[in-house]
């Protein structure tokens, strides 16, 4: 997605000043010609590009016209005005559909109707407002009862309308329109809404304007041209609608796009048995097999099936009933699908008998599918291999690696239901009725699925929050289902057994839940469980834990399949960060190249070890020191061997002790409330002096601002035998397996280099230690000494410390944390308040901040390259895990990126991406 | 001075490889010629240009030759051997001398002995090692007396050569000699060295050769030329001794510069009557008054002055003894003043008659002389007013502020004694007698005062950590009163009333004092006084309070001459960071412009200010904090309206909020203790309640890391009131000032702004309240918004940052923390140790750091005149006040700098050296 540069839109030519440039705010479509095509998403919105072009593909759509985007920001610059003479276009349009279709709007006797939809550039499914059957007022319902010959569709049309126009155009709540109809439901003694007469549809009529009137104090509007202009606003003013700017800033949309209107004339799908609608994919979006799917509904409008009012029937159904238009639609599936070379998500309605498209888009899938698409593809000769890796993101491929469920404990749970599989993968957790109790359970640290009769666009909140959700309406295209895809959550629709009883229970066959207890969902199959079951692996990582016979999984071999692909693409190496060999294990399966990070400090922190690490700290003297020291080595070596024998022949950059001292005591405020309690408790005296001693000690090292203190390099520096210790540990290991006869490559990272005086200090220690520890074994090591570039001055000073430096990683965490003034752990909370305010797009602690802290890392490349042509450049931060930041590092031209194991197949695909759209912006 | 880049002398050119370039290490001086002058300083030290010069303008000198500093350096490179061929250079230069004056080197009928004096680059006053005599040995020894015919001085000359060489370049120590020479003083019941006979100098050349060989293992080198070798060896090496290095490291002397060495034949004042040697300043060194100003001691050598071990006598007694001597010494000083154009510090030596110089260089002053020595020479037509300005260093013109005695006090206070007034100013303190204690007392944070017999270069620590110092011995051009003048302490030498008891107390008259009593010193009259005095303001301060007419005091006459010329060179305007009016008051008398910094969170400490400032934090909701921060409004208007008055037509830079505020609570760890107690103590439960009430809002606002917490613009942000709430009191304050026809100037900082989305939120909201206000007052202001740049990102995103802000003021304290990650808190343990292991030369936070805070505060100068040429720069970090420091705010041209009150001043003149200095290095 190409994003607009935000206010570059006309700068200087206002429509209110130089009448001769306006620019063209409507585009029209119909009978074979349009005059935009799918080229112009970003003015026309996807549904719009997608509308023109099949009109251009001489599909069957009906005519219409798209107001663009621009006129949406320039609606919203002028205080929700119109642009100028965007009506006047509208009108002309409005008069092409008029003669095309034969009819006429607000016309008593030949009415046209029109809909009206929102569609921006990216898809944002039922984030905002579509209005049907704009048109039909007291007259033009006359019109259409006498020209169709059809009254109850007539009013069937007119009560439908009103409620949607009253809901969305006019703020009446949905469900007040809806109490109505269950009430006149049951005094009829009726269950289906197709079941009502026309004399009954007309009370609902009456009903239903009666409670606008109440609602909102005004008339509900009776003449067409008015409400065309009502819900265009409302469209408009959709945009920034709670729900569609959440829907942005989980998805990172720029508010800045605004979206396109889309108008059209209507077509029915609720004129009778010969009439329908439908949603179909070309491909199975869940597995990515290739056959047809969708669903649809007979004598009905598009938004039954979307909403999941109604559970939809198999595609199968429009075959017995309507066999020529599902001819024509598997012919226009396949012509579309070739002619956009993916796999599509289609609307369509049709209308006695005969088949109209309604809508085009590339359709949502979940990972497990993109990667299935992508491949079959390339194989089909439709897409080439670089086009298969860029149509697969990150987070996609990812969902390879989603745990399932324990296949035993499974087989032995309760199986309650089975519905729809609508978003694969395993979850267990307490069942919630709301968003709101599923954002506040997920908040105290429980997992939660979500359980609902249907769900809509206002509960994007809680759907985030939950680890699945199961609907007991809707099919494969309703709103979870959709939803599910996008978020990659485990998900079942359609579970018709269960039963909701009240707003805090429900059943399932002969069983009761209430909130809070334990429910298990399989979104692979559609199952759905009694009670929490415990979940294992994916396949992809079993077989990586040589726990499954590659040959055994499919998904493996698709997996590796799009790796080896991206590794033919990528120019950066990928190594992970990994501390103990288990963790290295699992980034070599993954196709780790080197480890790029081990924080020996973390090897301290095991219960065997902090004992001597405090002991070590508290010395009072260098010999005492030397002596706690003298343990933790032998323990060290024993750490480095072990991952050296994983990484053999691969390198491993070493990072000397970090993080200040005081993390491995007692916390300061614990020691001062235990003394005053041993204080009072009259407690024996040595223990309290003992006590007060280690307190001494602790608000010795005590710091104001522990990250700004000592640590790193400075450690190092001012207690060299830590230094000495861990290069001994380091290089011994080393020696040690050389004599095996293995290829060791060590890279000695000194951490939080500021100056290089520092780093010189450091180095000289190093290679003096490392020189006797290889003496003494008579073996050469080749080894790098290099540092960590997390610091500004390190950035801005990068010539001078590549004088010494034999390689740069960037630590961007800490980078970002002085770059900002930001500490991590303190920022969360203005952080927050920041990106709810729009201060900040992003957490750069999450996606690298190309502008402060990538400019940065830009000087200390340019520097040290300066200095040292040949220098090795990495970085290892978290950002070495996040996509848009690893298409950073790639620009910047870094050699490698190092992540967390279980990111390095992410980080390939995501490097292979970088330079796959580098080379093409470059062509 | 110039910096020699370390490492650059002869990179590829070493002598060992090339014999053909070898360079010259030994450059010749005698007989009216000289291969040196006085610009080579660099080359030759300061001594040995001095001699060069001397000798070629003619002036009597005694022929030698000057070891150069490259071959010192040279010297250490290779491990502590001398270069190869210098020893022949030196050969040849003796055989000159030898030739000129017609001795023979080690012969012993017709000796030739030499003096063996170090001398660097910049004049380091006893800090490195002289040795006189040399050459002197049990053959020669006989030579000097017979061709003397007075045997008496050539022992005399020899046990002093003994002592010399035995201690300096042999190792024994001192003391040890001295206590031979006192027993033997008792022994023969003798009170001065001149006292004794020839065969008790004798016997002292026996004792002091077997001390030699009892201490060190080794015979007396008996050998000229050994002698001579070990002499030079030793001189070298005094370069790295401890004394020297201490000295440097308190002056800022590089390490890398080395030390020349300067051979020359011996003269001798210790020839009897006629005989004499001395030390002498063109003009009085402590007031700056232009008269001839020295003393002298006849029959004695040149240690016996500059160690004070004798008091000298005034010039007057030259003049009775060798009246044409003396003459030839006043022709001498005035040829060598109107040469160097400056005041100058000569030694002199006068051998039976005949004057000899040893010595000239420019003369070490205190700063009140230095300021008159500089405006009288301008007026002499001697220098130009630049020159004046160069001549003065800003720590020199601070000593006009420093405080002086009470005069009333004063007058009562009890005189001990009187002696040479060395160092002016006033001091008390408790009496220390050593530097250890002086050391260990000054850390405890009291005052000390140290006495002593006399002083030497062992003593620098101690005189640097005491207010001032006295001495029992020793005149004006003792080392005492040098380091006093140089170091700007008080000093007292010479009271030779002062008797030492023992190692823990003194008498002086009738009186007694132990170690800790309490003594005070005018060093501007040589007063010593019991008891402590309290102190009042300097002349200058008296005047700037108003308390003193300045038509009364010369001083400020002095001070603010200097100053007006320093105003007409500067570029940089100067303002100050001040928070309330009085400190405002004082900054307009020392010349401010403006106020570059008001922070605004020093109101709030106030005792009757705090309670409402916590009150407003723990407020549980916006409408109860708004109600506390209507308190703060009327109390904070006040304070802008006097800050305003002061200031008026200047410009007034008011900086919102700033600190976390957890700042103006309790401390959390206090209250947990406090808890833990009231729990223990079984209190009433509601103040137990209301304190865990408290810490429960404490521990809410913790932060691990609270100088890259919520801070800064982040809660102006966060919580907009309190940023209406300050714009409201600084706008309604401009408008009432401005119905009263004054002219303000706000300028409003918004701190710690790291995104141009910081900025621009604050900024709308300043400028909303801003203008509500005007409107509300009916009052139009002209003022700016714009931002402390203080974080790294806020440097490279300047550019985006200029768009909204419309002055940057550079806030280099925090800049510096977030560049280094230096905590400026908790940095100070790690800084010391960095500073003692060289890792770096400087504290960051004392002077701007131009590498790396340096370089991004250019890009942020850049960015921000790129977007915003006319954008004004400023800074007003601690560094707004360092001299080193202010030269780079010029060079990197902002438009002003601010600093504390009292630093204004200093940094005009600093201002205006910055300028000179850049346009004397463009021409």
């Amino acid at each position: 997605m190409t994003q607009r540069k935000e206010g570059s839109i006309f700068p200087e030519l206002d429509g209110a000043t130089l009448e001769g440039s306006i620019p063209k705010w409507v585009y029209f479509f119909g009978d074979g010609e349009a005059e935009g095509d799918a080229r112009m998403r970003e003015l026309l919105g996807g549904k719009g590009a997608g509308l023109a072009e099949m009109t251009n593909l001489g599909i069957p759509v009906p005519p219409g016209f798209t107001i663009t985007t621009e006129a949406c920001i320039e609606y919203y610059k002028r205080g929700n005005i119109y642009p100028l003479r965007m009506l006047d276009s509208v009108k002309e349009a409005l008069e092409k559909i008029e003669h095309l279709m034969s009819l006429k709007f607000g016309n008593s006797e030949n009415p046209l109707l029109l809909s009206v939809r929102s569609g921006s550039q990216a898809s944002m499914p039922g984030m905002m407002d579509t209005v049907l059957n704009v048109g039909l007022t007291r007259k033009t319902v006359k019109g259409l009862a006498q020209k169709t010959g059809n009254e109850r569709f007539a009013q069937d049309s007119y009560r439908r309308f009103i409620a949607m126009f009253g809901s969305i155009v006019m703020g009446v709540p949905r469900h007040l329109f809806e109490e109505i109809l269950n009430r006149k439901k049951v005094e009829m003694g009726i269950v289906h809404d197709t079941d009502f007469r026309v004399g009954s549809l007309r009370d609902l009529v009456e009903s239903f304007k009666i409670l606008v009137k109440k609602e909102t104090g005004k008339n509900f509007p009776d003449d067409a041209h008015e409400q065309l202009n009502m819900a265009i606003h409302a469209v408009f003013s959709s945009w920034n609608g709670a729900r569609a700017v959440t829907y942005r800033r989980l998805n990172g949309i720029p508010d800045s796009w605004g979206t396109a209107v889309n108008v059209m004339a209507m077509v029915f799908g609720n004129m009778g048995n010969t009439s329908g609608t439908g949603v179909a994919f070309t491909r199975n979006p869940n597995s990515g097999e290739k056959v047809f799917f969708g669903e649809c509904l007979m004598d009905a409008q598009g938004e039954d099936v979307v909403a999941g009012i109604r559970t939809p029937l198999p595609m199968s159904a429009l075959m017995e009933e309507v066999p020529e238009a599902y001819e024509e639609l598997v012919r226009t599936y396949k012509i579309l699908e070739r002619h956009y070379r993916d796999m599509l998500d289609l609307e369509f309605t049709i209308q006695e008998g005969k088949l109209y498209m309604l809508q085009t888009r590339v359709g949502k899938r979940t990972g497990i599918a993109a990667v299935r698409i992508a491949i079959d593809m390339v194989h089909e000769g439709l897409i080439s291999e670089r086009e298969a890796l860029l149509r697969v993101s990150p987070d996609q491929l990812e969902q390879y690696l989603y745990p399932i469920f324990n296949t035993k404990e499974e087989s032995k749970a309760t199986l309650l239901c089975k519905g729809l599989p609508a978003g694969p993968g395993a979850a267990s957790g307490e069942i919630v009725f709301t968003s709101e109790e599923a954002v506040k359970r997920k908040s105290s640290g429980k997992r939660v699925v979500l359980v609902r009769q249907e769900t809509s666009p206002d509960d994007i909140h809680g759907m985030n929050a939950a680890e699945g959700f199961i609907t007991a309406r809707g099919g494969m295209t309703s709103h979870a289902a959709v939803v599910a895809r996008q978020m990659g959550k485990v998900c079942v629709v359609g579970c018709e057994a269960i039963e909701v009883i009240n707003r805090q229970s429900i059943r399932i066959g002969s069983e009761v839940f209430r909130e809070g207890d334990f429910i298990s969902v399989n979104g692979s199959m559609g199952h759905v469980y009694s009670g929490s079951i415990p979940v294992m692996d994916s396949e992809v990582i079993q077989v990586i834990q040589g726990k499954l016979d590659p040959s055994k999984s499919e998904k493996h071999s698709l997996f590796s399949t799009l790796l080896s692909w991206a590794d033919g693409k990528r120019k950066l190496k990928v190594r992970a960060n990994a501390d103990v060999p288990d963790q290295a294990k699992i980034a070599r399966g993954f196709g780790a190249e080197g480890i790029g990070l081990v924080r020996t400090e973390h090897m301290f922190f095991a219960e065997n070890r902090i004992k001597i690490m405090q002991s070590m700290i508290l010395a009072r003297t260098t010999e005492e020191r030397e002596e706690f020291l003298a343990q933790l080595l032998s323990l060290q070596r024993e750490d480095f061997i072990g991952l050296y024998r994983v990484m053999e022949g691969f390198p491993v950059t070493i990072r000397l002790l970090d993080p200040p001292l005081h993390e491995f005591l007692p916390k300061r405020e614990d020691l001062m409330v235990e003394v005053a309690h041993l204080e009072f408790m009259g407690t024996r005296p040595t223990d309290l002096e003992e006590k007060r001693r280690l307190l001494a000690r602790v608000e010795e090292l005590h710091e104001f601002n522990p990250m700004l203190g000592l640590r790193g390099c400075r450690l190092g520096i001012t207690m060299p035998e830590i230094t000495r210790m861990q290069v001994r540990a380091i290089m011994e290991a080393a020696c040690q397996l050389a004599k095996e006869g293995k290829k060791i490559v060590p890279e000695i990272m000194i951490p939080l280099v500021g100056m290089v005086s520092e780093m010189k200090s450091q180095k000289d220690l190093v290679r003096e230690v490392a020189q006797e520890t290889m003496d003494r074994y008579g073996v050469t090591i080749e080894y790098l000494v290099g540092t960590m570039i997390e610091l500004p001055r390190a950035c801005v000073t990068a010539d001078q410390i590549a004088q010494e430096a034999e390689f740069f990683s960037f630590g961007t965490n800490d980078l970002t944390q002085t770059t900002f003034g930001f500490s991590r752990d303190d920022a969360a909370k203005f952080i927050g308040f920041y990106r709810n305010n729009k201060i900040m797009d992003a957490d750069p602690f999450a996606m690298l901040d190309r502008e402060g802290v990538g400019t940065l890392i830009r000087q200390g490349i340019v520097g040290g390259r300066e200095t040292r042509p040949g220098i090795k450049l990495g970085i290892c931060g978290e950002h070495g895990g996040d996509p848009g930041s690893i298409e950073f590092f790639h620009k910047v031209g870094l050699d490698y990126i190092s992540c967390s194991p279980y990111r390095v197949a992410i980080a390939r695909l995501a490097a292979a991406q970088a330079a796959i759209r580098e080379e093409e912006s470059k062509s």
